[in-house]
């Protein structure tokens, strides 16, 4: 209820100025890189607290009856339960007469204003993103709701079979249950479905979570409420590059520049990162691949201009030593020893010596 | 067992020839469109039997003992109920020694030498896509198997709350249970979870597939195994473009060209194309996007080269259409109307009409 409140604040605000014969404004948040500050006790990139008005003009006319358009519809998903995706809001502007959006890009540039505005993520306003939220197997019961009957629905992870629990769009309203200690969040599925398929959530008593690349809000999300509702660590495994050390586990960490506003709700700032790191490529002897001048160029830019490896001098050491090598290795390399070393042995190692984590 | 035979069966040819200082060899079908029929009534791209033998002589030596650590390799899988991604499958080979792969499409094209070889899909030899198999909700019950005590376990995709089940890589060892009337196989995330979230397979009775654009080796062949195992009718709705109709539907439904050893296992020739259809941007008046040139040379090439659209005068017609138009529409365009437009509306009345559809 509260965030219906606020959209019906903001419109009263607006309405009372209008019968009063005066401009009404909306107040959002600049968002850029610019109004960013890194803080290490938090734990991720947030907003300096610059705001930008919009004030009803000749020339705002069009943009102002957008997010007022936004936030009406925000209201009746909220109201009805429902969710859109940025494309389906996009659309139903095309009845919105003078104030549909030409560009999906307009239209979701409004709709980060509007998140900006509310202080929430997207999601709680009824918005979701068109994509999954990755897959999860092990020590995890997920209690979700029956729209229809309001009934809990109890979701046992360890009884998926060979097959995985597919985290929907919207996290927002799941509660969790659980005897794990730790959540394993992994970069591919391939090795998702080994550690899956000889149940190493069972051995290990985990929560193994599939991110398919750069996890989606969805996945991020879902992985933030694990640590901040379970109070479980949470161990980043990726493949031994830039991308794995900064796309993924640095964007789950402690989130990205150009949403920094929501950052606050997506990051996991308890994250750690467990491997591939570029001392285990030395320590295991694993097969790597060079790395392309567009590879080390990633790696120098995050020494230059990251506040995230600014902060942590072993990543410092440790994105030196990689680009001193001039090898990447993945996730999968440890099958040259045998298919399941990574599970019998890497993994089991790693988890026993914090000291070869990275922060 | 058969698998494992065949693999016990061709060794012993080597081993026989070899004691008898002969040399050995290893028979398999060409891979190329060259090597490719279409038969209307089978449904999809076949091979047309024409051979190659890989003999074992000095320039052959290499290929020749990569392809025998393979079958060893994949005998070994079998007898320990074991699965490797390709990618592993490349690591595996760095302690082969001197028959060890330098790049990963060399041991990918040994695998698919021998995947041919056996006349089997991959995945029944062991090696799996290092990638998940889409999303289920709705009226199935899956029946896997539990690897430890050997127990059957019973996955109900009705009771998945908001989110769904995901399906494994491989989905070969895999049983099913339904009241269901059909399936419905849907181009995108957004879409699959609004019918999921509003319970449309209740509604509808029916399976609700997302296979996030192109679907994977293992949706295509879950959705077979559907389509097989429970004479379930696959209905396919995707954006309407030439991209869906063809990258999607076409290989979903026929299979491609370089990829024709396996179209056997993972076509669905049963499938219907149910929209979005050229004809029903008209109908229903959706919101367009212009094509564009590379969108335009798409729909003519398939005009011109491709044997499905050969075989079909519908969908000759529906491309001269669309090309016509020079317009396409997305699944989400209902959104115009009211959100749930596609599935109160649209849905139940194109289910109703199948002379809407396309073959």
């Amino acid at each position: 209820m509260k965030i219906k409140d606020k959209i019906l604040s903001i419109s009263k605000d607006v309405l009372d100025k209008i019968s009063k014969n005066k401009n009404p404004q909306l107040k959002m948040p600049i968002r850029s890189l610019q109004n960013v500050k890194y803080d290490e006790k938090d734990g991720f990139f947030e907003l300096n607290g610059k705001i930008k008005e919009r004030t009803l003009t000749a020339s705002t006319i069009k943009t102002f009856a957008q997010t007022l358009r936004m936030m009406s519809l925000s209201k009746d998903l909220i109201e009805n339960d429902d969710l859109a995706t940025k494309r389906e809001v996009y659309y139903v502007s095309k009845n919105w007469e003078d104030a549909r959006f030409n560009e999906q890009p307009e239209s979701d540039s409004i709709m980060d204003d509007f998140e900006a505005m509310m202080e929430v993520n997207r999601e709680q306003i009824g918005f979701i993103p068109g994509e999954h939220g990755g897959a999860v197997a092990g020590s995890l019961i997920v209690i979700d709701e029956d729209k229809e009957t309001g009934k809990k629905v109890r979701i046992d992870c360890t009884k998926m079979g060979s097959g995985a629990y597919s985290v929907p769009a919207s996290v927002e309203h799941l509660k969790f249950e659980t005897n794990a200690k730790f959540v394993l969040a992994i970069e591919t599925a391939g090795t998702f479905e080994r550690l899956n398929k000889h149940k190493y959530w069972k051995k290990a008593n985990c929560i193994l979570i599939s991110m398919g690349g750069v996890p989606t809000r969805a996945c991020r999300r879902f992985l933030r409420k694990l640590s901040d509702e379970l109070k479980l660590p949470v161990y980043v495994f990726t493949d031994g590059d830039f991308y794995g050390y900064m796309n993924i586990y640095r964007t789950l960490k402690v989130g990205s520049g150009n949403a920094a506003h929501i950052n606050e709700f997506f990051c996991v700032p308890n994250a750690k990162f467990i491997g591939v790191t570029p001392q285990d490529i030395i320590d295991y002897k694993l097969p790597t691949h060079p790395l392309k001048d567009v590879d080390i160029k990633r790696g120098k830019d995050a020494l230059k201009n990251d506040p995230f490896v600014h902060h942590h001098k072993e990543w410092q050491k440790a994105i030196k030593l990689q680009i001193q090598m001039g090898k990447r290795a993945e996730q999968q390399a440890f099958a040259k020893y045998n298919l399941n070393y990574v599970m019998d042995k890497y993994l089991p190692e790693k988890l026993k010596n914090q000291k070869t984590w990275l922060p």
